[in-house]
């Protein structure tokens, strides 16, 4: 009997949270997000549960209207270096713009925390999407959506490329003939693009998973195609079942055309489970986690996608505003949908504003509704698992410690790691340097052209 | 009764060694620079001995023919953040490059180890000064010496304004008021320089130690007024007592110039000790730290100061070439010192080379030995502490082990920590921020100004 189809999990560790108002909850830690004791206590809940992966979210511009988690926190490749050391299995997935990094260090940074944690390390690539951004970094000009994804390609590129500057075996370490490592096995990248030019070699040797898992998220069509052709897992935000259901099938048909395997691109929708023991105490989680959200917040919030767009100086309950292009060389798929949802519902702005930004009912409910949710949508081309993004304080606790024993019992959530590093965890192969792959494939032509010269 | 001037230790962790052939001791481990493992038994020695640091060094462009220890390496940033988890008093110093980083990048994840570690942060500045470097970072060339310093001034500059960007009470969290900071103790910089532009404000508060320590090792005549003017401590590499005494002279005499305390600026030269239990021990470890310095690997070494020279086309016993400008662009003051020196003394390249390497004769010996020499550079205005830089595998054991305690003994070397961030082991004050300075100054004069309304 084949074991059935197992769940992927992540949990995204926040901070104060993603939300305006979370920090206010009577049990949060109002320094959560630059409090290292916390950040291991949320790490050690999500490995106790068997998670893949924790995941750091970032961004690099603030100002005095930011939210909370934004104004004060921890740079997601120090944080993940420390969480490497007081774990040991689970995944350390870390956010690192394209836009305002150089190949060699992001490539070098990351290597880095692979081998400090034995292989468990992901890079969710990001383009950055407020312009305020290129103002800390020396830029004139936030690069356009597009070109933001013309750079992530080659900036991609050249990191993979960077990180297959040693073959696996290239560290020969022969004490006796003096022998560090086998010249032939070191190889420069001499990357000369339209953005980077990457010599290269790298240094540092390629890690026990070989390379560092990638993540996206994009929902526009250059971040879909761009997720699709290589991510190993995409993160993404979905309003329903009907749109998950939507998104992945479009994905899984897009990495297909890219010559992939479509189960090698996990689809991991991030949600905000909200769980209780009995229906008053779901409902009561639950009003909590709305009261959490005022609309003078919702409001800060909704203008995110839009470049931080004030959306305070519009009328609450008149219809969402024409805003025209604003946007789309933001957060460009997210703004676009909120437009969309507002035409096509005709909503006003602090509908919005409120539907952004409060909880949804979707997985709300007991451990078992909550399993059962989870359970439809990874058996009904939604998702191939989910990155929790706990709400309430004590959100990843009660996920982790109710709801995850009912995904173990059904078989769908693993009670042990069986391997040790992510892209074990993710159940994808070892991939081969490339130019070990060269080596190999001339090989292969030779031992072919030895046998056509043996008389038949 | 006053406590004794204390000296400060550093421990420099340097994986398979700074040398060529280190790694080929029989007790080496070959793998170490990229083994989480001996970097953490290495700081907790560093610790159990009451060290006031670890500190990592490091560069960005490797060949074929570089040193095994820059191949493959760690990340200095991340390893530290990793440390920071597996200890809990000793200083932890990153070496990070100005010539090839953005300040905002480099003032968060500073900031960020400085958070993860509970105020522990060091940043030794340098400039970086192999060519090829540039070749990694898609910069047409690599800046000359004297702009690599302007651009040095002009970055610690810029992160040091950031690290200001919000007063130490800007984070007031109060959860019934829905106020997370005080909006008038958050500053954006607005610096507009030659070679950056930062806008600000950084995405990280203040740490427990106000700002990082910082760390510098400058030799040329714009590294020592560098130093001078911005360093807590200068790591200087000093082959004599009179060398280092000139050195400890000028560097104390230039801070003066500066405005500065003298006590606030530490002098650490780097130094290799070798210990034995007695005469016998110390010969026959000495032999072998000779044994591992071959005249290849020497001749290799002495490259690096030179922007990696190949001095292997030239005759080993014909006296050192004559270089012109070489080594000028590059590692200015170390280099001009080797030729100085070859010059003077009438030297061939076999001779100047293997002086390089090999280990000197001034921090060998018995533990009372060591400590004796220790003793007599720390109070003959030579050094104010040492950086170690252990040659053998079992190097920093032994000294921590052998020659701490006879340290400890005379009252030099504090038995247990008294402060618990890297400012206060180095004994400096807090530094007030900028603007907070502004405000109590602006306090001030508003209440000598009320006074002089007060009638006498």
């Amino acid at each position: 009997m084949s074991k059935p189809r197992q769940l992927k999990f992540g949990a995204m560790v926040h901070g104060v949270g993603h939300g305006w108002g979370e920090w206010r909850h009577p049990d949060a830690q109002a320094d959560a997000s630059t409090n290292f004791d916390w950040y291991k206590g949320q790490a050690r809940l999500a490995e106790a549960a068997k998670f893949d992966f924790v995941f750091i979210a970032d961004s690099l511009h603030i100002h005095e209207k930011s939210s909370p988690h934004y104004l004060n926190r921890f740079e997601p490749l120090t944080i993940l270096s420390a969480l490497a050391a007081t774990t040991s299995k689970i995944g350390l997935v870390a956010t690192v713009t394209v836009s305002y990094t150089e190949p060699f260090q992001v490539a070098r940074q990351i290597s880095s925390l692979d081998h400090i944690s034995g292989g468990r390390a992901g890079w969710n690539v990001v383009t950055s999407w407020l312009s305020g951004t290129a103002e800390n970094f020396s830029k004139s000009e936030h690069p356009p959506h597009a070109v933001r994804y013309r750079i992530a390609r080659e900036h991609v590129s050249a990191v993979k490329g960077l990180w297959d500057s040693w073959e696996d075996d290239a560290f020969t370490h022969n004490k006796q003939t003096g022998e560090f490592f086998d010249r032939s096995k070191l190889h420069a990248l001499n990357h000369a693009g339209d953005f980077f030019q990457v010599k290269g070699p790298l240094n540092i040797a390629r890690s026990r998973q070989g390379q560092p898992v990638l993540f996206q998220a994009g929902t526009s069509e250059d971040g879909r195609n761009f997720a699709a052709e290589y991510s190993d897992a995409i993160f993404v935000h979905a309003e329903s079942l009907e749109e998950a259901q939507a998104y992945y099938a479009d994905l899984k048909r897009r990495a297909v055309g890219f010559g992939r395997n479509p189960d090698d691109l996990s689809i991991l929708p991030g949600i905000r489970p909200i769980v209780g023991r009995n229906a008053d105490e779901v409902e009561q989680r639950y009003q909590q986690a709305v009261q959490l959200v005022s609309i003078e917040d919702a409001i800060g919030a909704l203008g995110r996608p839009f470049n931080d767009h004030d959306f305070s100086q519009y009328p609450l309950d008149a219809p969402f505003p024409d805003l025209g292009d604003l946007g789309a060389n933001s957060q460009k798929g997210g703004s676009d949908r909120i437009k969309q949802q507002a035409r096509e519902q005709n909503l006003t702005l602090r509908q919005v504003a409120l539907d952004f930004s409060r909880p949804r009912r979707e997985f709300v409910g007991t451990p078992e509704q909550v399993a059962d949710q989870i359970q439809h949508w990874f058996e009904h081309g939604a998702s191939d698992g989910f990155i929790i993004n706990s709400l309430l304080p004590d959100g990843l606790k009660s996920f982790t410690e109710l709801v995850i024993p009912v995904l173990q019992q059904r078989g769908l959530q693993r009670t042990d790691y069986s391997g040790s590093t992510l892209r074990e965890h993710f159940g994808l192969a070892f991939p081969v340097n490339r130019h070990t792959a060269v080596r190999l494939s001339a090989a292969t032509k030779v031992t072919d052209a030895e046998q056509s010269k043996v008389p038949a």
